[in-house]
């Protein structure tokens, strides 16, 4: 049996994705940029994928940019939105437990010369909107908050905090790494009011190495890459039209009966946390079941099992979840999210991340659960001997 | 009939392109960061085509970095020559006949306060090394120039480049764009001695939105994107699989019997020039046959048909080529090539491309020039009137 729970990850991609690929590269392989037959038909579908995001953003189809992924949406919109308003201030504001593509981009922009406040979070894994309204002056020129934790879950209130942001300084550029949160928070980008927000189309079921940027109508921000003017000038280069075709299917997949599968997911998350706590004994679950989590992620201390060791263990089940997030699980040691949140080194130690799809079923979690009760008891065995 | 000779636009991506990309969707969709199996499987594959890309280079796999095409791999090392060499000097050369992804970042790099000297080329489409050995200056940190170019596939003679810069200042760096060279040129990155050189998988049947940097051992480099550390911590970002998948097909395919295929395109494009000149009048043909000129480009002015009407008219009969490349071709008026070649204005107004691969035959090419012979005569017939 092979049960895959690491969905916040990566995600398989649906066979409608794979479909929508297929067809861009055995049948419309044209160059959107080319003036022929064969450019205008996917310059044309290329408009249908950047509308259909934009409904489900709610957005202009002109304020979507496609990127590579979600690390370059992050890079193009944080270091563009200073770059382009560097002369109005040099202080930008961001949280101790954002992605490494923001973390490690706003050291370097602090190596370049501007200061950064980097917000605390509490044990729940929130910001203090108070320490966020002291923080925010009228050299402030952006701040940028995931809207869900990869590691936690935890969902900051971006509302709340885009109008504590623009009440103390309305030029303020306010970016959000929605990464995790695409297609399983229900939200407009219009109602959020923020400046720019990140996706990644391998997080919910399409293909690595495409994603996109919202970017507001008449903000300004500096491009990364230059050349062939693709992107409203924003990010040049031939387009990636198999991811793109690929994003496409895969937004629609996500914003098809929505509200279903965000439920089959929350539901599933109550499950597993349920399951777990009465199979197992000394563990600490950092993700609540209440609706200030997201829906598909459950982090969880085994005392006394150190994360990796069990990562394998379940491995050989055949089940596949996370230690911390996987584009900082290389770099050994600690997550820096929970050390963060103030948890204990023997929490962060055994915290393993098991995250949730709609295409996951209860009985995959029973067995998930099963075998990590199975290898659990014998691991701790081994340890008190 | 349908004829598609705009090759160097893009390419139809190999059926076995296509299907080791579906394997990475359908099978091996693991996170390559992820310490689990179904990451350490991809991570596997795509060490792969690492080694696979160094070997075609000639190179150390070590110096191979993926990127999302060929506009982010001139970028990348463009920008991140020129930022990590500031302290050297502040003065970079390329030519006028640069691909827009390398022109507009040396625009945008002038408006930072470098000195950019863009060297002149010949009516043939050649830079002068007298020129070249002129501009080099111990101020200058940087020399990009293509290898081939992409409107008329004149080759630069980048050992002869090589050489002068070197003699006149060791610590000038040397990027080669090398898009339209990669699979059509024999020629190994060691022997040019250069210290980066781009290529983009979509012109060799493999997928849009991927391509790689090489980047010479121990040439300090600044990233565009920071992040997970991906890519020896000069890309950041989930490694873009499908494409990766897709790139190493490619590229196999490419190297197999790669002889054969550039004999192949050499003798089509000798054929096409010949049967153009037999058939058509008052025609200029800008592509030379001689190895001085790449295997698959043919830039042919019709005298008196503007190439927007002419393309319009193939494509009515099935055959797609091009006015002007791709990237800037939906911004009207002039090849800046053809342009900074010294052509005539009703040349250049009529100047098509017809660009080659191992896939079309002699067939193609038949109906392709009988087609631009009917719609030539009639067109010509039109305006005399």
């Amino acid at each position: 049996m092979e049960v895959y729970l690491d969905n916040a990850a990566t995600t398989k991609p649906a066979d409608e994705v794979v479909d929508a690929m297929v067809k861009s590269l055995k049948v419309m392989y044209g160059n959107p940029s080319s003036l022929h037959r064969k450019g205008v038909e996917v310059e044309k579908e290329i408009k249908k994928v950047r509308k259909l995001l934009a409904k489900a953003l709610g957005c202009n189809e002109k304020e979507v940019i496609f990127t590579s992924g979600g690390t370059e949406a992050n890079n193009l919109a944080i270091r563009g939105l200073v770059k382009a308003n560097s002369r109005k201030g040099n202080h930008l504001i961001t949280s101790k437990i954002e992605h490494k593509s923001v973390l490690s981009l706003f050291q370097q922009l602090e190596e370049e010369g501007y200061k950064v406040t980097y917000l605390d979070v509490d044990a729940k894994g929130f910001i203090s909107l108070e320490k966020l309204e002291e923080s925010v002056t009228k050299d402030t020129i952006l701040v940028s908050v995931m809207q869900v934790n990869n590691e936690v879950g935890s969902i900051q209130p971006i509302k709340e905090i885009v109008k504590i942001i623009k009440g103390k300084n309305s030029d303020t550029r306010i970016h959000i790494d929605g990464v995790q949160s695409f297609g399983k928070l229900k939200y407009s980008v219009k109602d959020l009011e923020v400046d720019s927000l990140s996706i990644s189309a391998h997080k919910f079921h399409g293909p690595k190495g495409i994603g996109a940027l919202y970017i507001k109508n008449n903000v300004r921000m500096m491009p990364l890459m230059v050349g062939g003017g693709q992107e409203s000038e924003l990010r040049a280069g031939t387009e990636n039209v198999p991811g793109i075709f690929g994003l496409g299917e895969a937004v629609r997949l996500s914003f098809e009966e929505q509200e279903k599968k965000i439920d089959k997911i929350r539901k599933l998350k109550k499950y597993l946390i349920d399951t777990l706590k009465e199979n197992l004994e000394d563990i600490h679950i950092s993700t609540e079941e209440s609706e200030q989590y997201a829906p598909h992620i459950v982090n969880v201390s085994l005392k006394g099992v150190r994360s990796e060791i069990m990562l394998h263990s379940l491995e050989s089940d055949g089940i596949y979840i996370s230690s911390g997030s996987a584009c900082s699980s290389k770099k050994r040691g600690y997550s820096h999210v929970l050390e963060a949140m103030g948890m204990k080194e023997n929490h962060i130690d055994s915290a393993i991340r098991i995250s949730l799809s709609y295409i996951n079923t209860v009985e995959e979690i029973d067995y998930a659960v099963g075998s990590i009760k199975k290898h659990l008891n014998s691991l701790r065995k081994i340890i008190r001997r």
